[in-house]
């Protein structure tokens, strides 16, 4: 990539879509990198406004793990996700209705995505059945059973009242035959329609999600069957599911560029479940503007925390006596605030003060990643921001940042 | 007990002690209430002045529990108090010597006392040796082998650096042979002039500790021995340890109030260990100033939380759709925040948020009582204080609150 000159060419950007979107989702493209299909954009919704390329800290229960509503406005979250499925078994789709949804229920007033629960399927249930009209489930919580059909799934995100949901859909696994594949393409399609049918709430967007596992050719297929529901009736944005399933993250990045070239411009693109900072930075660049994905939370549980400098584990030896911040780069209060030796003492004690402060560190190091590829791409410097990523990725070597 | 119509006046309270205290720890007693013992105190420290009667939060391994040095500072926590046995054993005192100290290293810029050890080696030992020279135990994190004397135990605590710190002490369990209580206290009285001696540092008051059980004669027994070292060096404060170990609360009351009574007013007075918001505020009325417990932040763990109307556990069914805060009486972040349905739903789900907010309001009610006792003090109301606390206690009925 070449470093760009320019802080205003804007090559790539359209103008203002001709869509039916309602005006509170109103997408805007801010400006593009003339050398790579990154850009920067804005999403309004009924709770504010989205700056994208944008990570979405995942609070499954209406709560990122061990993080405040308030610490999460202050390491700038812009948006989070909860999860339909496991809202929906507890506490239950009623209850969060009548605490006035899930912003008033878990204190949140900003944007929030709702995932379908179409991935907590395919990675929770062993009682799963699906055909072309819904899907029937015992609950993880306590065996009972449920039917969901796509209008069934639209009205329980309805009751949770996200500002964006995702349309139910079918994810297939890493290996997957062709044929089972092609199918749950076809029936991903199918509950799109239906979904975009039933979601009639001015105040959610509506986001469609492109399956067709590592299949090119059934990717552009997902695609093409998504655009002829969209030429009928907008979806607000489009989603790539099915990615980060166990596939070669190369497999994902072949695919990737080529739906993201057939996804139009003028909707938001959400790459789901994706990904460690250096596949992130490089969907950045392949177009995606939203992610979401439990590594930088799941792993400050286990110690291992992100640094400008590669990934450590704070609960190594090394770190016993180390007074220095976790990372001096980093403005977050964990940096601020305390020594790795102090740090390493917390996890060696089992402490919960250790996995909280080093969540903060990490969602922030995640949220610094993507404003950073907001500023670059602002300064007309993406390129150089590019570099210098992957050029600190390579000093980390083995503790390589987030090479999984 | 009689309401005190007056704001000033100030039967008990003597005139500037005479001692050899270290002017950093300058003790003034600025009321005291007519128709009880209880007494509103100032406690200088080299890091702030203790307003007491004052609870300490625990942070047994320089953190307490899930809570910010930031929150602990929001919900006005004067004090907190660390432990010399776990933080010797990790990550050792050494390490926090160099790091600059426990203020340093937990960053917490505020008072700290340091236990000795004493209490954790009657509750957690099981291979210990005790004779009047010292303590041979070994580690509960690795089993290597130690022996402290009560001079090794002050040079610990010295490069801990606490403000406040205990001499090492003999705890007794209940019930207990008196001769063996006898011996302990006998230890105890030795090693605490061997404390004395050894303990030298200007910035560091030393606080002796009584012992004796529930044996009356033995208690006195323990004053007295503590009180003719303190005629040749004066002890900052004095503790009253070896309480709420199994015996019943009568019992120490009986001999609490006439410890108290023996003990030079010049001096804060420490029940060590103790207890429910119901012990605390009775002991207060008997003449105790500092007070420290685990059972605000163990119990928030186990979702049982203290409200101005009794004891609740947060968990039951009958709050899963109880919108309202978990006490209405309460101005904590979790109280201000949340409803007690999205607090429930966070113990469910076992989310970790769940014990921070719960610790946190616990926190802030043990607070807020001691405070409340400062006040009434202040405002010359400690009876009215009193009558009301229980009569909110006796309406909570069996979830009476801190009726342990």
């Amino acid at each position: 990539m070449q470093e760009s000159n320019s802080t205003t060419l804007d090559t790539n950007a359209k103008s203002k879509p001709q869509t039916n979107t309602p005006t509170q989702f109103e997408f805007d493209i801010k400006t593009t990198d003339p050398n790579s299909k990154a850009r920067l954009c804005t999403l309004q919704t009924p709770h504010g406004a989205i700056e994208t390329p944008i990570f979405m800290p995942v609070g499954t229960h209406a709560t990122v793990k061990g993080i405040l509503p308030s610490q999460l406005e202050e390491i700038k979250a812009q948006i989070i996700l909860a999860n339909t499925y496991h809202l929906y078994l507890r506490p239950g789709a009623d209850l969060i209705e009548q605490a006035g949804g899930l912003h008033a229920f878990m204190n949140w007033n900003h944007p929030i995505l709702t995932d379908s629960g179409g991935f907590q399927f395919f990675s929770l249930s062993d009682t799963l059945k699906l055909d072309d009209e819904g899907v029937s489930f015992n609950s993880i919580v306590d065996g009972s059973k449920h039917y969901w059909t796509p209008e069934k799934n639209m009205h329980i995100q309805n009751q949770l009242g996200a500002d964006i949901i995702m349309q139910l859909d079918q994810c297939t696994p890493y290996p997957c035959e062709k044929k089972d594949v092609a199918i749950a393409v076809d029936r991903s399609a199918a509950w799109a329609k239906r979904c975009r049918a039933a979601q009639q709430n001015p105040n959610q967007a509506l986001f469609a999600i492109v399956q067709g596992g590592v299949f090119l050719d059934l990717r552009l297929a997902s695609v093409e069957h998504l655009l002829k529901i969209d030429s009928q009736s907008n979806f607000e944005g489009f989603a790539l599911g099915g990615y980060s399933v166990g596939e070669p993250h190369e497999l994902m990045f072949e695919s990737l560029e080529l739906v993201t070239d057939h996804l139009p411009k003028d909707r938001p693109r959400y790459l789901m479940g994706v990904g460690n900072p250096s596949t992130l930075v490089k969907a950045v660049a392949a177009g995606i503007d939203m992610f979401d994905c439990v590594l930088p939370t799941r792993n400050a549980r286990n110690g291992t925390l992100y640094t400008s400098q590669g990934k450590i584990n704070i609960k190594r030896k090394e770190f016993a006596e180390d007074d220095s911040p976790l990372d001096p780069a980093c403005s977050c209060y964990t940096c601020r605030t305390f020594s790795r030796a102090y740090l390493r003492h917390l996890f060696q004690n089992d402490e919960p003060l250790a996995m909280r402060l080093a969540s903060l560190h990490n969602l922030q190091y995640y949220l610094d990643l993507v404003r950073g590829a907001r500023e670059a791409l602002l300064n007309g410097s993406f390129s150089g921001y590019y570099k210098e990523f992957y050029e600190a990725l390579d000093r980390g070597k083995d503790e390589g940042l987030g090479r999984a």
